[in-house]
């Protein structure tokens, strides 16, 4: 087992594939830790909003909540009924292209993409925000404590899907449980005491109200809200993540995700409002985040304090992980239908696609740089890629039932699945609605704060998608061959053979090029008068004398005056000139190489014939085709 | 012309060498420019390490400049005396080789290197911190700065050696007309008012002073005054750059810029004494460079004032410059002695030497970025290696007049030239002493504030040119070739053409393959199961037939399965397993590739074939030709 295998694993085969899969318990961390994750940031920025109002914003958090928590409430039975009709991965993509056309399903998957992005960069910037809001020591270092912690997640990702989640397992408990505990304590201290628990920690002092209670305020502080409902939708596109049954898999898993999330989201708003608690400016010097002045209100800042934040910070962090299951997916769809370099749809070693992954890693890791890591500037980007995609699918759905007779009948129906088409189409239809509304809402109240630049993203992306297909169709239609080779007219090539001096390299060079054709051109570019000379001094002796003793074709000497100290031109000229001479043949340009076994070799040498190489790409005449001998350095 | 050519200029012809050399007029701004914006440096750089003495600081900066003068008086003739001997360039590398042997020329070279490459840092750190000192708003733009000028001084000198030097000569003459004319006027004004002139702007009072006068500290700021002396040694390198008769032309450059930092040296000096000038502590925000105040005191704060402060800001900057010159000259010989990669010998387009060009900015670039751009963080690592070298150029001097008679004659003899040899000897011998001791001084000062840096990167330098060579040696040993061209046993390669599915890329390549040898294989890797039966399906009608038909030999068609995807190690096992079925003969590796005019193409395709060509060299198997067969796209 190699260095390389010990750390990525071993190759995986492809008839493995199937385990690889999940269930449920490990499937909640993979494809549900960014939906879960939500809780800790959705009810602050809603929160952060309702400053200004002072002690009344935790009292409006309550309602504000209760909408945010309905309307998951219909996405969630939205996706439940995309589930069992894609089982191959009912991703927005697929439904929104199947239903509403190729153009719908393509603005989905830039939508989806880049929410996709956000949310690696917004989830480790939260963590890491998180991290130095409780160890201020490590303030300096947020950028790199960012890239360190994407470039793990990126690791433990090309190691495999299954290892992602498993690796996962135990901060997502933990955060679902010890949040869990909170809550529950919570409450029953505010029922023992009547409706007014005393806080442990009594949190600091709620600054006065600066403005009053207005329509467009409640608004903003909704959309805000509405970040705590991204990532719902990984499921639904990860179905063959799930071992079999997937659909009931898949199916449980966002039933049990769902619940959660609303049980959590209620529960911080209740202690909200029953513990007085606001959000603070995160300028102050003292700011704490809700979840610790909550935390601290419910328990003290005893060890549970710390275990709980500690839980808060590894799965805000690591929700980044859910991006990196489904964008590499995404990236596969759309490479299966050429929208995408073919290089998104291979699977590697580890049956992960290594493309998607580092492609997903290197866009975040622009967005960290370009934001230094502050989630302040990163938030207002969020969420309407995931409306965006919310919205598509919805409707995709609506016009799959109203092309289909029914829903499906799958192994795992439910009454709700045998419901007639139109109390499905109902369904996806609110949800379509109802999403749509919020990615309004959302586009009105963020749009000066930053939501331009996704809207400049989407269409960027969606004409790539685009220009990558039409580029692929018209490659297909000019190398697409129903003509039988020809076999007529097979001429040897005329080979050219470009040398330097005379040594152990071009000796071998020039051996091979006589096995294949007995036409042969040296050529020599007179970069240096002295060079030039010494080898046309030793030409006779060396190549001349001995073919003719032997009665083969003797090789001319092409000498190639260079007054600028050019290489590549004149010997593209020279080329050029062979081809045009001999109509019909190809020219041979044989490049003698040096080869050896250290990097460091290539440093040193070859950087001439590596630059011909290029040029010979670039230069694309077809009839110039290069053949690179190598000559092998004896080990030292 | 094309665009590439507006910016670059037209490549120039090796005939026109002679056209691109210079006389003493433009030859101080191109090769003195580092010598003389020591001037500004220098003496604030002393003066800094005198802040603790209050007053006197004022009164003891005139001895010690009458050292420093003294010494550069002394390295003035030492190197007077060089340039004669040397006339193809006598820089410290050639002279310690020649007269000390190649481990003290490899010493002197990295010395000189690491010089240069600090030069460019100091030099350009140093005229943006004058600038943003005189326009804070820029203080956030440091390094970008920083980086924009290397960027342009990068280009300026790509563009040629001589019209770097002719840009030059503005910005230099103006430098020292207005700080001559500052130091006449207030000289002048000091002899009128008997000695204690009234300053037309009162400079800041003197901070009492803190310790006393110690011998430690006045060494300190002896060792901080001498780097007023680095790059008086550029000259000597750069003889072949000036025009003939180039040894007069260059002595007599020698002459005029050690005159001219000499005077300003002292000028400086005497003006601080007379103004009661010191240096201020850098931090503080009132910051004013002794120039600055050393002008304002002469002449107030006019127009003069800001033309001579600009004069001073722009030759900072440009002395960067002088490496510009000489380091790409040192580096092509290092390569001439094989220390370093051939392409540094080379001269590119316009005469210059690229790679050496490039290196340079890349290097000082790091340096910039790591230090941010801050000359207090660079000066300590400065003056090393000018010492350095200045001790083994004037140590090889003195081997020089031991081996030889007497100093050779020439042209332009001078009664100093003629002298016996016993007093070439003394004066080279005085050099190197005296040179030794201030480097002994400079390491002992500087050594805890960031030298130890330089100790580090000296041998790092000296090893890889030691490294370099014995590679170099290695190869030339191996690759040597008295033996004639061997004509027997010439047998036609087997061909290997990798092939992915049936195209008209795939049939130009199989039809090149046919017409170098009756002997092929079609290797298809089999990563997806369908790709694979649909090529087999093909090749019965597609190949077999034609060829038959035509009474050619029929091609194998061969499947190689891969259960882990894998592309490049099942496809090696088949090429290796060809050649060793078939000893004696080459396997001829054909790649189809499709080329096109776009760069966009190559990342949507080829990708595959990329790697193997990266592989087929990595891998170096003698045996495995690699043949490359273009198929052009047609104009899209």
């Amino acid at each position: 087992m190699t260095l390389y295998d010990r750390i990525m694993g071993a190759p995986l085969a492809t008839a493995d594939e199937a385990k690889q899969t999940v269930g449920p318990l490990a499937g909640i961390p993979m494809l549900g830790l960014d939906a879960l994750s939500s809780a800790a940031y959705g009810p602050e920025a809603a929160l952060a909003i309702l400053l200004g109002i002072g002690a009344l914003g935790a009292v409006y958090i309550v309602p504000i909540t209760a909408i945010v928590v309905a309307l998951l409430l219909i996405v969630f039975v939205s996706y439940r009924q995309t589930i069992p009709a894609y089982p191959g991965g009912g991703g927005s993509y697929t439904v929104a292209r199947e239903n509403l056309g190729v153009r719908f399903g393509l603005l989905a998957a830039a939508s989806l993409m880049v929410d996709y992005i956000l949310n690696v960069a917004v989830g480790i910037a939260a963590g890491v925000g998180a991290l130095i809001s409780a160890v201020p020591a490590l303030h300096p270092y947020v950028l790199p404590l960012c890239l360190g912690i994407l470039v793990l997640i990126t690791l433990v990702n090309l190691h495999g899907v299954r290892e992602a989640g498993v690796a996962f397992v135990a901060p997502t408990y933990l955060f679902v449980g010890t949040l869990g505990l909170v809550i529950l304590l919570g409450l029953a201290k505010a029922a023992l005491a009547g409706g007014h628990p005393v806080p442990v920690e009594v949190p600091a002092a709620v600054p006065v109200a600066s403005t009053g209670v207005g329509f467009w305020l409640l608004l903003r502080a909704f959309a805000n809200g509405c970040t705590a409902m991204t990532g719902v939708e990984a499921i639904s596109n990860g179905i063959p993540a799930f071992r079999a049954p997937s659909v009931s898999n898949a199916k449980r898993t966002l039933a049990a995700v769902v619940a959660i999330l609303a049980v959590l989201l209620i529960g911080i708003a209740l202690l909200c409002r029953l513990y007085g608690i606001v959000a603070d400016d995160p300028d102050t010097a003292n700011y704490q985040s809700v979840l610790s002045k909550l935390t601290a209100a419910v328990t003290g800042r005893g060890p549970f304090y710390y275990v709980t934040m500690g839980g808060v910070i590894a799965v805000v962090c690591l929700s980044a992980n859910t991006s990196f299951a489904d964008f590499p997916r995404l990236c596969r769809l759309l490479a299966l239908d050429n929208h995408l370099p073919y290089t998104f749809a291979s699977r590697s070693r580890r049956l992960v696609n290594a493309s998607g992954i580092l492609a997903l890693a290197v866009m975040s890791a622009i967005l960290l740089v370009a934001f230094g890591g502050v989630t302040d500037r990163l938030v207002p980007l969020f969420a309407i890629g995931a409306f965006g995609a919310f919205t598509l699918s919805q409707a995709g759905m609506v016009m799959h039932w109203r092309s289909l007779g029914r829903p499906p009948a799958t192994e795992c129906d439910r009454p709700a699945d045998r419901g007639s088409r139109g109390a499905a189409l109902a369904i996806n239809a609110i949800g379509a609605v109802a999403t749509g509304l919020v990615l309004l809402i959302v586009l009105a109240t963020k749009f000066v704060d930053g939501a331009w630049v996704v809207l400049l993203l989407i269409p960027a992306l969606f004409f790539v998608f685009v220009r990558v297909q039409a580029h692929y169709a018209f490659v297909r239609e000019q190398t697409d061959c129903a003509v039988p080779l020809a076999v007529t007219d097979l001429q040897p090539p005329v080979v050219a053979v470009v040398m330097r001096r005379w040594s152990t390299i071009t000796r071998n060079a020039l051996r091979f090029a006589l096995s294949m054709s007995d036409d042969i051109v040296a050529v020599h570019v007179n970069t240096d008068a002295e060079e030039g000379r010494h080898l046309a001094a030793k030409w006779g002796r060396f190549v001349e004398a001995p073919l003719r003793e032997g009665g083969h074709a003797v090789p001319r000497l092409l000498l190639v005056e260079s007054p600028y100290r050019l290489f590549l031109d004149p010997l593209f000229d020279t080329l050029t000139r062979l081809a045009d001479e001999n109509p019909g043949r190809s020219v041979a340009v044989v490049v003698p190489e040096l080869v050896g076994g250290r990097w460091s070799d290539y440093l040193l040498h070859n950087q001439r014939s590596t630059a011909l190489k290029g040029a010979l790409l670039l230069h694309g005449d077809q009839r110039l085709v290069l053949v690179n001998v190598p000559w092998r350095l004896a080990k030292h």
